[in-house]
């Protein structure tokens, strides 16, 4: 089983491919798409998709999971990064798409889902044998990629 | 110059194409995109992607013009829709974007940003020599469309 994680977000769209097999968990690839900055909205989001469908196109996911966007104190915000989401579950087209919130990433992953940062990243590197998860943005998509694998498991 | 303007939304995405010539207005096209309810969230983000794709590509509209998701009564909708409005944003990459509140479409159609609903159908029946607008949502969209071309004047 393969899953794309996605942390979506307009300045910066962070992802992270991880596969499970008989070895345990293997981090594919993780990455951050940063769009320029002062470009037009419809070419920013163009970016966003154009790299996740790269991503797609060459890792094949079975699954596409992202961390759910919920309205915290910034409205206008979580307004924007929803739009970004969209351009994001765009992607998914023939494959199984999962959403997950935040608590239940940290559920998943720390067994609590309010386990502080530093628990999360000492877990997914324990996890993915990893000693580097990139960008806070990449390492919360690797992080909702792992969570969508010990969801899927039978 | 002319202009694609939609009404984003995942049961029902309006769109109306209209034209500013010489003679006046010209609706070109107008219509509904329904994508099928049953469908994952996914598939329906891409039917009306794809749908709103071959309209530019036939109509090659100069602007496209969206109403903007505001936060009303109900949340997890509007967060839906602007799921739904990062797509649409997309099919406009290459072309100027322009975002409307539906009091300034009321506005600058009716003179009144909180003009009643059968007054604007009265408008666009007559800015547009059309006695009929089509769907709820095409005729928000042919509003919107209309509204960017006021507001593109020189």
């Amino acid at each position: 089983m393969r899953v794309l994680g996605v942390d979506p977000g307009l300045i910066a769209t962070g992802y992270g491919v991880v596969e499970e097999g008989p070895g345990g968990l293997r981090p594919l690839a993780r990455g951050t798409v940063r769009p320029p900055r002062g470009a037009p909205l419809p070419e920013r989001l163009a970016e966003i998709h154009r790299r996740l469908s790269e991503i797609v196109a060459e890792y094949q996911p079975d699954v596409v999971a992202v961390e759910e966007v919920y309205l915290a104190r910034n409205t206008s915000s979580a307004m924007l990064t929803a739009q970004v989401l969209g351009v994001v579950k765009l992607v998914a087209e023939g494959r199984k798409l999962r959403s997950y919130a935040p608590r239940e990433v940290k559920k998943w992953i720390c067994g609590s889902g309010s386990a502080p940062k530093e628990q999360m990243i000492h877990m997914m590197e324990h996890l993915l044998s990893a000693k580097e998860l990139g960008s806070d943005h990449a390492a919360d998509a690797l992080a909702v990629a792992v969570c969508a694998l010990f969801d899927q498991r039978p």
